[in-house]
């Protein structure tokens, strides 16, 4: 196996590369839990050693020049392995990768670029990974005039039009989530059970009264102590996650002009609730992969930075 | 010292005692930290012998009849001393005071009720404790026509009118506060700064975009990192606790009619910043202390129980 450059995907606790061919082939993949916070808490660990250890049998002591090594996510944070500075939007996709970073690596083999992340000084907002998928997106979809929504701990809505990326804003949804269903009161009322209609009927009501989230939130507490047995046996979850979704949605539909195009980068079942509550509200958004989006991110860079 | 009665607040993580004469005077009073979660955590407890240590002094074997005790809050809670069911607003005081619940105790010295908290059944709603500073404000307020608000971990709104509570509304807001604030990402951005004009521009950025939450939050985290002057330096605490109380507020002011009238309940800070935030929407509402309020409401169940 002779790669022609290697695509690294360096999360807050997940590592991901892929050894790829210059036609975009995947000739070879591994994942490691060596993201930035592991390498952090463990001084015998470098970024570099870290990597190397990961892609040592796809090098070749024999290679004429270094081995083209792409990096997006928190590589280039500040605690990171070199801090790669924030570009502004709006952004154009060759740009963020001519801002790239390089770091000083010891391995002759590898030639190191760590992308930069995005921000917003107005409306202050920053992502650092997501701008990757957007950029891996754009060169899959050109032309696409819209918002791509990015769900996670920290979802991204993105507009691109006109081959750019010209704002931004984020939700700390699953963060809060998360943070709800584990570390609060509503903790005692969210277990395994599921319900799509309790979801979606709880999409609707945060659609209509979008103001009430720190309200509607501790009726999931009281739902199933007031004898109401409409509401008395319904999954705390979905009540929390329709709650939590649904605010996100109706602010974010509250600023798109009607008819606006919507996709949703992910993968799984938050992608499918973003779906279904992004149909609620009469939107109709396709979902897109987001490891081969990564990819595809990742390509774009790798051609414009070395010129292929 | 002989009291005629003794009032307690027994909270989830406080207990506090009052030795009362007839004419509302204060003889003594104690406090200790075995709330409600305490006496569960430690089989060695009962909710009697707590109360009975707290209250030694204030016995005396020599009583004809036994010393009435009125207790609100956590103690009658199912995981409490004895399960006092909530009642259904619309409710008078006189109601609650007469769905008191009597535990068995041993001690041949006290008589003990415990007071119900109240619930709502359309759009589920609980309260355990406040339900009794409502009573003690209607007590000190007769005529009253407005809301009154208790903020705190689980902030209460009540509708008072006509000597009845006939409506509340429940917001998280304390407790998203506190787990935002120690346990999310927004813990790196909040410190002990503080400034008063950050928290009420914040309320008035809520104001005129009260669905935002989740987004606004994110602006903590990256108001630091994008290099713009106008908010790198804003105090983190001062935007989520404007943004956590904006938010509240403008759902809750969105559903009273004009000129309505807001009573605070609470002490020091916290009902201060209610006071300033309502302010921002033109609201003047006074602040009422909430430790004699709550005197109050034991009393006015005293009378009702025992016929005084």
């Amino acid at each position: 196996m002779s790669p022609a450059w290697i695509a690294v995907d360096w999360g807050t606790s997940n590592l991901r590369v892929w050894a790829m061919d210059d036609s975009a082939n995947i000739l070879g993949q591994a994942s490691s839990s060596q993201g930035m916070n592991a390498i952090a808490a463990d001084e015998t660990l470098s970024f570099e050693s870290v990597l190397i250890g990961l892609i040592e049998n796809w090098l070749d002591d024999g290679y004429a020049n270094r081995l083209p090594v792409i990096i997006c996510g928190m590589a280039g944070a500040k605690q990171g392995w070199l801090e790669a500075p924030y570009c502004s939007v709006p952004v154009h996709p060759a740009k963020l990768a001519a801002e790239a970073v390089i770091p000083d690596v010891d391995d002759r083999r590898i030639a190191v670029s760590i992308l930069p992340g995005l921000k917003q000084v107005d409306d202050p907002d920053v992502m650092r990974g997501e701008e990757t998928q957007l950029v891996g997106f754009m060169a899959v979809h050109p032309g696409f005039d819209g918002w791509v929504c990015l769900p996670g701990t920290h979802s991204k809505w993105a507009r691109v039009f006109d081959g750019t990326i010209s704002a931004f804003r984020t939700y700390m949804s699953g963060e809060v989530f998360a943070l709800l269903s584990s570390q609060s009161i509503l903790r005692h009322s969210v277990d395994d059970r599921w319900d799509d209609a309790v979801f979606e009927a709880t999409i609707r009501e945060t659609a209509n009264q979008p103001t009430g989230f720190l309200h509607k939130l501790f009726t999931v507490r009281a739902s199933g102590l007031v004898g109401n047995d409409r509401v008395a046996n319904e999954p705390g979850a979905a009540v929390l996650s329709g709650t939590v979704i649904g605010t996100e949605i109706a602010d974010m539909i509250s600023m798109l002009a009607p008819g606006a195009k919507i996709a949703l980068i992910g993968d799984g079942k938050l992608a499918g609730l973003y779906r279904k509550a992004l149909a609620v509200h009469g939107v109709d958004a396709d979902i897109v992969d987001s490891a081969s989006i990564t990819l595809a991110g990742l390509g774009a860079a790798y051609r414009v930075i070395h010129k292929k």
